[in-house]
């Protein structure tokens, strides 16, 4: 036994003032319990215990399909109802700064539609490998998941067009607006490889189509190397079934490339010797440069990364101990470091990484620091082991120019006022 | 490029007679694409294109936090009413024969009360550090949440009582059932040494105390080796906070250790020179041998495993190829190996351990097979990284007899028969 093992170094003057035992701030004690020094200011609750421990709460199937605390009410998707037409065609955001770790509820998951939430009968459904194969297949569900290969992936799901809005500078004021188009869970499915193999491409196949079975039809073309890599015929995420949202009954994931890619409701895989050219990924998925010409088949989510917290819908509360905390992410492969200024990057200091750092999976970070109340420029930046480093938006606007609407992986910052409210800023 | 790239080996000849290409329980292909071979059974969906695709479905805020699809409306909790005098000291079952990957749904995970579910106002709750301390501490949750050391760990939580049922013979027919007091979460939170470390342990202090703030105030007696080494003070799980059922908004992860000892709604941690004999430590969670004599402070989950695919709620629906699904775990460390028996452990073959394996974590395996519709005896034994093999439920018996409840890790069988439907039996 040893009681001054390092892991987690506190200093204990610190926390005498960060809690209810040394004045300003503090005060209350464990309700139920006697108080824990005297001086601290009376709690009611010394008194009157809460109502939680006097009596009897519910039973053990409250909720057969259990859901978050009242008090979590406000943690939410939310939509943006000025970016688009319509609610059928929009994204709604995760709540980045209200999430902790590296998995993404299912319930949080950011949400974007191109016609509407399809909602499918397993048992109608229907999976095609066809086109350019020596023979055609179609599967149900139930074949799909008697398929040898099953296996499980942590993988981030990243929209192309997250933090879009922020080419021409600081526009939204909060992570969840900002970088909330991305989620992070394990998914269950086969290689997509096991399928192909199964219908047996052609020499000449190239290119794959993935096609969605909802009202627009969502098509991709896929390189045939990427589909015989690393992409998945996924059915389930974090443990369960997709959710109608998120594809159910089968969507592909397409690790590390842009979300677009990842066919929701997927009824069907065609093999061909070219790209389809399909809408999203010529008017829309292409990077409009400063020139007028685009970048096509940008597929590629590079590093990136955001602190979530302190952020504008995340202030800070009070001087003292703090913890910065961030996600980090590469389609590239591993974040390997994630570097946090707290002075618009003039200074770095290398965060912990924490909790699991998994190829082409959402990274936590965080850095413990002590807030005298001065103002910040906080920013976060990202390594992968490729060794790419995490551009600046000046950087990339200098190659790109600002007539992009996506592949913005640029420095974030917010600036923390001496209040602890928290702003989108750019430092030039 | 490599076509035939070898990871996930598929006999086409099978395939071909899986899917709607040859013959029997196929025929159906893609809704609204054209058939994939001459001879395919029409479809209505051929020419009925389905609802689904001829139609804009929900907006992208339909839910702002999510909710499974309505097919799914089966997967959930279910509580046995006869096991307990109420509903408010029961047990909820997570539905293990529905789930995959290494993650349990927030939704879904277990629940087991002992005085209801206390729906605690964060607000106004507070975490005490007290006892053989040289400064008791009292903390908010805002202060917790601004200690140093923060982490994420993916740890199973299993209760005692999983599988208790079972000493005496197979009772319950469905994993849901025999072993569905488990569930898998990734938590974040500051390990409770750093609460130890700044309330200042005195020496003669070897023991601490935890206690729930809900109307059971359960309590259980922790050494001050395993308090200090990886116990963790968790304020969220899966990235979001702790569900009301799971102790929110504070619980205690005790990684690897039985389930009871990880006190829900926690409110206080006191540190002592010996443990405290509460009621949860003597009468109940003891294990009770053949000459009556009891064990107690057997903290430590042993390795374990269990088939969940084919199980008695999920059985085997067609001949051919099939995965042998299921989940392995052990308080020890490490699963490092999963063997599967299809004979009722004449003959073992080592299964596919796919997804993260970490310590102290459910660890998903599977075993690709082929059914020719024989009847099988279906088990799974799994080694951790100690070396320790999960033994026989005849093993277990002739070392601790039939009277105990708790720590039943033997190897689970189910009888499949040639229809598909299983069964729970044991094997002499």
């Amino acid at each position: 036994m040893n009681h001054s093992k390092p892991r987690a170094p506190v200093d204990r003057r610190r926390f005498l003032n960060l809690v209810g035992l040394a004045g300003a701030g503090a005060g209350a004690v464990a309700a139920g319990v006697r108080p824990a020094a005297a001086g601290a200011t009376p709690d009611p609750d010394i008194v009157n215990i809460p109502g939680w421990t006097q009596s009897l709460g519910a039973g053990v199937n409250n909720h057969p399909y259990g859901i978050p605390s009242p008090f979590e009410k406000d943690v939410v998707r939310r939509e943006v109802t000025w970016l688009t037409a319509s609610s059928e065609s929009s994204v709604s955001f995760t709540p980045l700064y209200a999430l902790d770790g590296i998995i993404t509820p299912n319930g949080l998951c950011f949400v974007r539609h191109h016609g509407g939430e399809a909602e499918i009968d397993p048992a109608r459904h229907r999976f095609m490998i066809h086109g350019m194969v020596d023979k055609p297949l179609v599967f149900t569900m139930e074949d799909i998941k008697r398929m040898p290969g099953r296996t499980n992936r942590a993988y981030f799901l990243e929209c192309a067009a997250n933090s879009g809005m922020e080419w021409r500078g600081a526009q939204l004021n909060g992570c969840q607006y900002t970088h909330g188009m991305i989620h992070n869970v394990v998914y269950t499915g086969v290689p997509l490889r096991a399928f192909l193999e199964a219908a047996g491409v052609k020499p000449k196949g190239k290119w794959v189509l993935a096609e969605g079975a909802d009202a627009s039809a969502m098509t991709r073309s896929i390189p045939i190397e990427k589909a015989m890599d690393d992409c998945l015929v996924a059915w389930a995420m974090n443990g369960e079934a997709l959710r109608p949202e998120q594809g159910y009954p089968l969507r592909l994931v397409v690790p590390g490339w842009e979300g677009n890619m990842w066919i929701k409701w997927l009824r069907r895989v065609e093999i061909g010797d070219q790209p389809w050219g399909q809408r999203e990924e010529t008017s829309k998925y292409t990077d409009l440069l400063a020139d007028g010409r685009s970048r096509r088949f940008t597929f590629f989510m590079d590093a990136k990364s955001v602190v979530t917290n302190p952020s504008p819908q995340a202030p800070l509360r009070a001087k003292g101990p703090n913890v910065v905390s961030g996600i980090a992410w590469s389609g590239r492969g591993t974040i390997t470091r994630v570097d946090v200024s707290l002075d618009g990057g003039k200074n770095w200091t290398t965060a912990r990484i924490e909790g699991p750092a998994l190829p082409r999976s959402m990274t936590r970070f965080y850095l413990d620091f002590d807030w005298n109340g001065q103002e910040l420029l906080l920013q976060s930046r990202a390594m992968d082991d490729s060794g790419y480093l995490q551009p600046t938006k000046a950087e990339l606007r200098a190659v790109r120019g600002e007539n992009s609407i996506y592949h913005n992986n640029g420095i974030q910052t917010w600036l923390v006022r001496s209040n602890g409210e928290a702003e989108n800023v750019e430092v030039s």
